[in-house]
């Protein structure tokens, strides 16, 4: 595909945090996760398209402190001074963030979403997406969790997939597809 | 416990419609989900709280058009005249309806979440509440959903219970309670 004739499209990395990927925490196919947000992000910078690279402030329960090891990005997730940094206190990025203040001022309504965790703030910053009329791509192989009491991460990560192409578009449109597709849609 | 001083309470029934409980698309215990929402909402009847009972309309996609069988309540589903009846056209309730503002107009700031599908309409109407600071409290025994390509129905509604027992909260809260508990709280 050709490029769009606006540069209206954002990558969206959501708590790629060193806290979240310790040996105890582990999280599904983490490497191969960085791995391709990494080659997208790319991809992204090329075509000046905007970056953005979310961290989660849990101050109020003593976890994720800015600037304490847990809070800090995975060594091997490439950032550039070009991206735009926010940090947010709840799952949804947009919840008392700049967010949307700022994609509004950048005329961007086409976000792609990857990040950590799939069933938390990957979800919930989808969903509050979605009911602000944002088009959406979510690159199904570029998002994780960790297992769960009642479902294996890979299972957990196809029912989200799942769960997204099939919901009720709103003013916004929901997609999901994988890195070498969005590769041909940027 | 004793009684709120305030009426702030309401109980949000979502989407139990003959076209979701047909013989080819079971939901899980769905004879024991309508007899205990029927439960709950009898007790907030005689409480006075309000009672709001919602339908998707899917016009768009020619399902769940208005006084249409699919449309329509399960007949085992008590409703009221007192209650008010809302149709929505997104998984979020709070979508292009007038919930949110129904809900502030009453002073309700307590929203207790039945209903169907667990991980369809109940999961994004619940992120869409939290994100408005209602504070929140799903019954984890009166959501209900199908079996998925990836899981089977109860671990879903499982998972689904543990993740919004997990969540953060927002200037809401969320709890996660059964029928039993739900019915010492109001």
């Amino acid at each position: 595909m050709t490029n769009s004739l606006k540069n209206n499209k954002a990558l969206l990395i959501i708590d790629m945090q060193k806290g979240s990927f310790l040996p105890s925490t582990p999280q599904f196919d983490s490497e191969g996760v960085v791995k391709r947000i990494n080659h997208i992000s790319k991809i992204f910078r090329n075509h000046k398209y905007t970056v953005i690279v979310i961290q989660h402030d849990g101050s109020i329960f003593d976890k994720y402190v800015p600037n304490t090891p847990d809070w800090k990005l995975l060594d091997d997730l490439e950032v550039n001074s070009s991206d735009i940094f926010l940090n947010k206190t709840a799952n949804d990025a947009f919840y008392n963030t700049s967010l949307d203040t700022t994609l509004r001022a950048l005329s961007i309504d086409e976000l792609y979403i990857t990040g950590c965790a799939t069933d938390f703030c990957v979800s919930s910053t989808i969903q509050s997406a979605l009911i602000k009329d944002y088009n959406i791509i979510v690159v199904e192989d570029a998002h994780t969790a960790g297992d769960r009491p009642h479902s294996k991460a890979k299972k957990l990560i196809a029912h989200y997939n799942w769960v997204w192409k099939n919901m009720m578009p709103t003013n916004g449109k929901i997609l999901v597809k994988n890195t070498e597709q969005v590769e041909e849609m940027v």
